[in-house]
Formats: C-alpha cells, structure tokens, sequence
C-alpha cells in the first residue's frame, strides 16, 4: 500500500523490504533493501527509518523476513529475530507493540503448516501497516479541527509520513489543515541533534506543497514572541496513565514556552503509544544516544575533542503543561487520567498495543 | 599582555598582531599574523576574531599598523585605515567606539613628530585592551559572588576570553567561581546556528581546565526539570534603560525557562555596553544574518533546497526575566531602570562608551 505523500517510507513487495534511507535526507532521495531479518533490525538501530509507529512496522516485516528463512518450527526458529528486532531502539513502545503482535499471531498459527504461518505473519505485518494508515487520517482530522484559520503552527521533530504508516501523526494535523485551508505556515524545528525537523519533516512538507519554514531549536520563544505561532502540534512517543508524555529532546521546552505565552500546546499520537501501566512521566526510561550526534554534523566537528556531551533522546512534558492529546479516537482534554481511562476502554483487546 | 587564559586571542607585538583563528576552532589552533591594517580589517570582515570587545581592540590596533606604514601627517595618511576598519562589522558598537577613541587620540597628538604620535597610538590600544582585561576581572569576581557552593552553571554562546580582551564576561565569572572552588561544572549550550558555544566556549574551558559539558540548545529545559542547573550565566550585547536586554538568539527560551524551574538568571558584560538612550528592548532592531548559517554546517546541508530558513542573530530578554545584571562596577537587581542610571552616573564621561 503505498500512501499519496508521493514517496514510500516503508514499501514491502513479499519478498523484500524497501525502506526510504532517511539519514540520506534530504539531500539524497535513496532506498535500502532489506531481505532478512538482521539488516532489517540494523536499519532500525542506525536510524534508517524512525518514527515510533514505522518503528514497528518495520519490525514487523523484519519478523516475516526472518519467518521467509526460517527452517523447523517457526517459534524456536524466530527467538533469535524477536529478541534482535526488540533490542534495537529500548524507548520505542510501538516497537514491543508490534513485536508481541506478531508474536500472538505466530502461537495461533504456530501448530498449522509452516506456509500458512508465514502467510498468516505477512498479513499481520501488513495490517499493522494499513491500520496505521487509517489512524493516522483519523488523528488529522480530529487534530485540525482544534486549529483556528489562518494557523501558524510549530512542530518539532518528524511525526510525520516519514515516521508512520500514513500522514503521520502531529503532521498528519498540518496536512489535513493544510488541505482544509486553515493553515497559514507549518514552522519546523530543525531538531538537533539529529535534526529530523530540517531534514525530514520540511522535507516532506515541502514535497506536498505545504508552506514550511525552518528555525533552530532555540529561535521558537523568539519566534511566539514576535507573535508568529498559533499552536505547537508534536508528536508522542509515549503517553502514560496521568497523561505525561515523552517525546523528542527539546519537546517539553517547548511546552513551557507554550505556557509562558499562553499558546495551545498538543500532543497527537495512537492510542497505542500509550502506556497506562506506567502511572507517571517518572517510569519512563530516558534512551541516550551516542555522542556523535551531537559532536559531529556530517564529517564536521563541533565540539572540541575529550569534552562531554550529553545526548538523551527524548525528554518528558507533564501533563499539566498539555493543552490537548489527539488519538485516532478523538481530543482528550485534562483530567487525563479518566479521559485515557475512558478512551482506552472503548478499544477492543486486539486493537490496544500496550 | 598574555591572558591567563593559556592561548592569546589578540596578541599585540609591536610591530605584528597575531589572532587566534577562530574560525579553525575546536579542531586547529593556528594564528594568523597581521602586520597592516588591511589583513587586520580582513581578519575582523572574515570573523578570523569575533565578540565585541575583540573587535574594538582588533581595530585599535590596525589602526596602530597603519600608523606604522604611514608616510607624512598621519591624520590624512590614516583616513583609509579608519574608514575601511569601520566597514567591517557594520553593526558591531565597540568597533565604532574603539576608532573614535583612536581618532581622538590621533587628534590631540597629530600636531607633534610622527614618531611621537606613533608611540601614542600604540600605548592608546594597548590601554583599550588592558582597560577590557581589568573589566572583566571586574566582572568575573562580582558574577561569581552570586553563584552558590557546587553550582552547575549553564550558558550560552561565548562570552569569553575569545570575545574580549581577558577573561570574558559571563565566562569570567564561570573562570573565577572555578578558582575559588564553587564551580562544579559549567554547561555550554552548543548555540547554533553558529555554535559558538560548542566550537568555542567549550574549546577554551576545557583548555582552561574547568570541567564543561556541552548539550544541544533545545537539552536545556530538560537538564532544568532534572535538576540539573543552578544558574543561567550568559553576557549580553546590549543593556537598554529599563534593564531589557539583547543577546545571541536563544537567551530569551533559556529566561523563560529559568522562570519556570526558580532558576535564577544573569546577565554579564561592561557598562559600555548599555544603551541608556534606548527606553526598551522595542527599541533593539534584530540582526538577520545569512540563510546558509542554519542551512549548512560545514559543508553539510541540514535544510531542503528551497525552503525557507529565518535566522534573526539575538533575541531580547525583558527586565521582568532577568535576576540580576553584573558590570565591572557591581551587581544590579530590578528595578532597572533607576539601578542602571545609578551605576552609569558612577562613570566618568571618558569612561563610557556609547
């Protein structure tokens, strides 16, 4: 199913993997092959698709690769792919979602003929896939209808085609505003340090024809300041059970200018990053990355040679500072601990991911 | 006069001036020889040095070389000098400052033997750069003062010995609390888009041996809720009457977020860089500097060809935000207005630049 944002982040043919290489981006428009499962889960941990719900699509796909070469029974033979696929990115929960989905799949199947099994995993895969799809047009819709006409929003990171199954999640709301003509200008965060803003989500903004501008991270007060930004839209990795949210470095930042300068602050993600066994922001575990990231932009050194860097990968906005979170399922306002409650009992048991 | 710093950003030898090529930093320490005021003029055009201060005492003595070279009445002989130092960094206020002080100089000298009027000069810019040494001593031991036992101290950009004519401003403090034990570490926000304080802050801390970590601008609301920062110290360009303050873009995020976490946040640099004929920061007009500065590091490209970046240089902090200012005459707390006419009138008409 390819989406019509006129590229494929994550093209599966049945037999091999097409993923979109975007640390190629967006200079280069370049596609990796995947035909087993190890270069699939490498091109997970070297970043070559992000994004918390194509993290586990990809993953997924990765568990029909390694099912395709798989000898004897399915679910010894698979240990090794479960186990490599779940290692690559600790903070991603999409990531375990998929994996044990596919791993529930598996045990109904697992006592059938192994062909049938390894159908039954590539329809799964596959589903996973479109139903993202589906979610993703769903959040854009709820998330525009909160934006008024003439919008300037800011968004940071990439919570977009390039991170999902569809429109995105965050830039799923900027495309369908965009469409509905509500919206004025998209301005992206380049995101340091691995500037997904500048280089994938003005990527793919640009590609639609959407107005998007590019600031550094830390011209955004400057920018609510002057005036210019009517709504911070972002992405999240992880809700929890009070409403806490993780996502990108430098997100909760942005919550606290929000507030300083009473501008409406949302977060737009699936029901299914949200984790309401962790009671608050506090459970979450923090992924820090390499240093190089940091350090170096390309061949370029930045930071002289022996001193520290810190690079936490994501940080943690409470719920207090969150105007409203989109779903698939609608806008949730504060209280969040009922409002997830509530939204959380109305998916069946096989849709939920937790 | 060699800083303590153990590198000499301006090293004056009578006869040459060598600088310390910023632009190679943090990988190469080279120095450049200027040895006539026309690579002095390049040198300062180029951002071979960079900072305020630097730059005025840079200018003082090219003006010097080009006394050197002159041939008759030095007046007339030293127009172009003058003029085509005054073109290099157009918004730059203590270049303008430094050449009218060298301009004067001149003046009251220029009736008597060359030879004469050479050595006055010469002495003339090497009291700019004395002068600069002794005010930020000033401010290092006032700044300090205000830091507790074991502090972490965040900031921003460079303030520091490669911005002035000794040890900084908000890096003198961060210099002098060290000496005196209460500095546990400082962290350098990396500044983009033009990293200064990666490239530089970090490069000569380190040299200094204080311990400094650097971290992405948008890591600092993070390393805050964490409780991680004691104190945000950062110098300013310009101080206006009501105490709202201009500085390298990004400042103003770091007051906001300060405000939030009961942080507290200071501002360092010389009387000579308040503007008391400015009533607000309304008054400040922002600097917009080339696109390629966040579309590019190194020869990296961050953005998509053909979206539109915005890279405003400062941003203005207003009084309200602000704990504190330091100057080399002492600490000021609000209101501003009345402690800034306060500690202006404390200065000599001789003494003030403006």
């Amino acid at each position: 199913m390819k989406p019509t944002t006129g590229f494929a982040t994550i093209d599966w043919r049945g037999d091999v993997l097409i993923l979109l290489d975007q640390r190629k981006l967006p200079v280069e428009e370049t596609y990796l092959h995947c035909a087993d499962w190890q270069s699939t889960a490498e091109a997970i941990t070297e970043m070559v698709v992000r994004g918390a719900p194509a993290i586990g699509i990809t993953a997924a796909y990765g568990v029909v690769l390694a099912a395709r070469a798989a000898d004897g029974p399915l679910e010894d033979a698979l240990a090794p792919a479960f186990a490599g696929l779940a290692a690559t990115r600790p903070t991603a929960v999409n990531l375990f979602w998929a994996l044990d989905r596919m791993k529930a799949r598996l045990a109904a199947v697992a006592d059938g003929p192994v062909a049938e099994a390894r159908a039954a995993l590539d329809a799964e895969a596959r589903a996973i896939q479109a139903e993202d799809a589906v979610m993703c047009t769903a959040m854009g819709r709820h998330g525009a209808a909160l934006l008024p006409e003439g919008a300037r929003v800011l968004t940071h990171c990439n919570a977009g085609a390039l991170a999902t199954g569809g429109d995105g999640t965050a830039v799923a709301v900027i495309r369908r505003a965009w469409r509905d003509g509500t919206l004025a200008r998209c301005y992206a965060d380049e995101t340091r340090p691995f500037l997904q803003g500048a280089r994938l989500t003005a990527w793919e903004l640009d590609r639609a024809g959407v107005p998007v501008t590019v600031i550094t991270d830390n011209m955004a007060g400057w920018l609510m300041a002057e005036g210019g930004i009517d709504a911070v839209v972002v992405g999240f990795d992880r809700v929890v059970a009070n409403g806490d949210a993780a996502n990108k470095i430098g997100t909760y930042a942005l919550a606290v200018l929000c507030k300083h300068h009473g501008i409406p602050f949302y977060f737009v993600g699936p029901t299914s990053s949200i984790d309401p066994a962790s009671a608050d922001g506090a459970a979450i575990r923090i992924e820090r990355r390499p240093d190089r990231e940091v350090t170096h932009v390309g061949p370029t050194r930045l930071v002289p040679e022996g001193v520290p860097v810190l690079n936490p990968a994501f940080d943690v906005t409470p719920a207090a500072l969150i105007d409203a979170i989109v779903t698939e399922r609608g806008v949730m306002r504060a209280p969040y601990g009922p409002a997830i409650a509530a939204q959380l009992a109305d998916v069946g048991p096989g849709e939920r991911r937790s």
